[in-house]
């Protein structure tokens, strides 16, 4: 496996972590996941923009005092600009579906965030039929 | 200005000329803004991902061609990360409010977009009411 192929691996893989932590509504696990350095932004569905370490992470701790949050994720893609990882994926919430980009630095010798910023997709059957047209095609 | 403070503005411009394309429709400018470089990716309201520059110009052609877009934007401020741009905004379309990340990478000389993604905000009361709080309390 070449670096830059081990690299988006290692992106996609903080990604699933993510969402693991999110799904099971763990805090140090979310808290680990993102940079320390670099100033963060987040953009949850549906909210206005959330800028600062300490301002996202208070937003991660009223989200999961809420309780749990059974979120899914899939069609997960990575591009590396910069040496950043942009990673796309569409979520699934219940019966919401949602598409979220992810940005991660490479910090400290693991990748993390710096930016979360998701979505609600308007009409998912759109999506339903985008999915067969590529299982189609491709 | 500290070279920081420069670079920082620029950006700013940078995105105050993205709203001035998209509302005039104007392609040309729309695609110059782009990165010819990076592998960019788009998220328009309600949609999902797209990825790769091909891609994300003709979801710009194609939303130019249904005609102008009166949007506007405020609340713009820009984070570096990394020696990247990253640009929160609120944007205003018709009685539409949505939140927006954009960001851009310097490239051959300017500030060049690589990400976009727009989502909308879903109570903008709730916005006002944020910004009646912040005017009192900054």
């Amino acid at each position: 496996m070449s670096k830059a192929t081990s690299d988006q691996a290692a992106a996609l893989l903080a990604n699933a972590e993510f969402y693991a932590a999110f799904s099971s509504g763990d805090f140090s696990a979310m808290d680990a996941l993102w940079s320390t350095v670099e100033t963060v932004l987040c953009v949850h569905p549906g909210q206005k923009p959330v800028v600062g370490r300490a301002a996202v992470m208070n937003s991660w701790r009223d989200l999961f005092d809420l309780g749990g949050t059974p979120i899914r994720f899939d069609r997960d893609s990575v591009v590396m600009i910069r040496g950043l990882a942009f990673v796309s994926c569409l979520e699934y919430l219940g019966d919401v579906l949602l598409s979220a980009t992810n940005v991660f630095v490479w910090e400290a010798g693991a990748w993390r965030l710096v930016l979360h910023n998701a979505g609600a997709v308007a009409d998912p059957r759109a999506i339903a039929r985008d999915t067969r047209r590529d299982e189609i095609l491709h």
